[in-house]
């Protein structure tokens, strides 16, 4: 099931994703380099399977908002990879935009694809209604009190540790509001009830914050190869395992995944792709 | 009337500018700094000054599609400031963000500010049909096909000489897209037909192009304190002065504005708007 949504997925982006005519020599292989060039589409794979367990009909007309959210999730890669941020040289297991380029594309590609995951939004064949709702709650999470908050925290405290709960905090808006922004879009467009989409959004902020410490796991543990990107670069910043220790961060993924997994279980057509997420990741 | 726009237009601002509760010492501030800084509200007036001239009791709601148009703006300097591109401490008479802070801040209230923009668009007291339209136009002449790309063939070819079709192009999409969408935006909102849409439209590209040459003129000719920004620093650039020495450049922004204020006259209740933009800064 998800291989095929994955498919489908991919196959909109290749095809869907704005170009531009103009005599700049590389603008569009430098606007597609990070989107095309891999990652797990986890975001848009949210969004397209509450769609698919509550109206697959509605499949189609879904994959314009999940481009979007693949493409606000990009420009925020694109921007936390630049020099005065991670200054990182890798993602998903290719060369970033300023390291193929120079930092002036790599600041300008994430602009564009910022700007434009509203333009793609609003082409979905969907209502206006339903099209200005799901433009708000991307905007929401994803702007100034959202992702970009979180962001902003975790390089202005580089140096300074924070303690457990500002460090949650950090992460609920970095990682985990963009996340959850994908299921309750999910459940716009297929018409959910106001109390099952906020139920959807706050499983989403638990998996993002979940998501998050496996990723501070998997800095301190794995190879660059293994990860696609470079590892143990966060011996500075604020992580789960640098605050914790390597044996509590696990504890406490491995117990929040846990009780994900129960929490799971009330979704109905959703129990079982939350659980497989939860299986395949947290064993 | 136009001081009486632009006040209720700074008020309107003042107190509808997105905030944010966090821990982060001076978030909030940062965000707030380069859009508060001043500013001659350009874009919003024009968009404001189109609903005036045909449905002023549309005003009021207009307000957050004037504001959405100058965070964009706002966003667009905040970037092209930075070290990577012009580097630039000094905007709208104030110190840069990257130098009142740090580069990483400056890029990240810039990303903030574009995103946020949707969200102050899609909470307008209007239908969402129009907020869809508007958000369309808004995201379409920002976005990579539009001020991004500008952005980009600037940079891309700052020693470069580029011909003078070329540079039209460049500044056409750099300045000007954002200008006419201005007006088309305000065309939207008070349901002008889509020929009077379109002809909006076209006069603020040329419009847009004249205020360029006549920035490249100020560049060339006036000190830091007079412009509010640094200036003599197009030598690199592709600017119309480079391209056509001083005097062509003054000629041409002649001719233009000269043509322009035969074209103001076709528009009805606004052409006396047009007139007095023409005749205050292009006597």
């Amino acid at each position: 099931m998800d291989t095929k949504l994955l498919d489908i997925f991919e196959a909109f982006l290749q095809e869907n994703l704005p170009k531009t005519k103009s005599f700049h020599p590389f603008y569009n292989e430098a606007y597609a380099q990070m989107i095309k060039g891999g990652g797990k589409r986890f975001r848009p794979l949210l969004l397209l399977n509450v769609v698919n367990a509550h109206n697959p009909l509605l499949l189609n007309a879904s994959l314009n908002a999940a481009l979007a959210l693949e493409m606000m999730h990009t420009y925020s890669l694109i921007h936390d990879d630049l020099p005065a941020m991670d200054n990182a040289e890798l993602r998903r297991g290719i060369q970033t935009l300023h390291t193929t380029y120079d930092e002036a594309t790599a600041v300008l590609m994430g602009d564009a694809l910022n700007t434009d995951a509203f333009f793609v939004l609003m082409h979905s064949p969907i209502d206006a209604k339903t099209k200005v709702r799901l433009c708000e709650i991307l905007s929401f999470n994803a702007g100034s009190g959202g992702m970009v908050l979180g962001q902003a925290i975790d390089c202005h405290f580089e140096n300074s540790p924070l303690d457990e709960t500002e460090l949650e905090f950090l992460h609920t808006y970095k990682t985990a509001r963009l996340i959850a922004a994908a299921l309750q879009m999910g459940g716009v467009i297929v018409g959910l009830p106001n109390d099952k989409e906020s139920e959807l959004y706050a499983f989403g902020l638990e998996l993002g914050l979940l998501f998050q410490i496996q990723d501070d796991i998997i800095d301190a543990t794995k190879s660059k190869e293994e990860a696609g990107k470079p590892t143990h670069n966060d011996t500075n910043k604020n992580s789960f395992v640098n605050l914790l220790g390597l044996t509590e961060a696990i504890n406490k993924r491995d117990a929040k995944a846990k009780a994900l997994k129960i929490k799971a279980e009330a979704f109905g057509a959703l129990s079982s792709y939350f659980q497989k997420i939860l299986d395949t990741n947290f064993k």
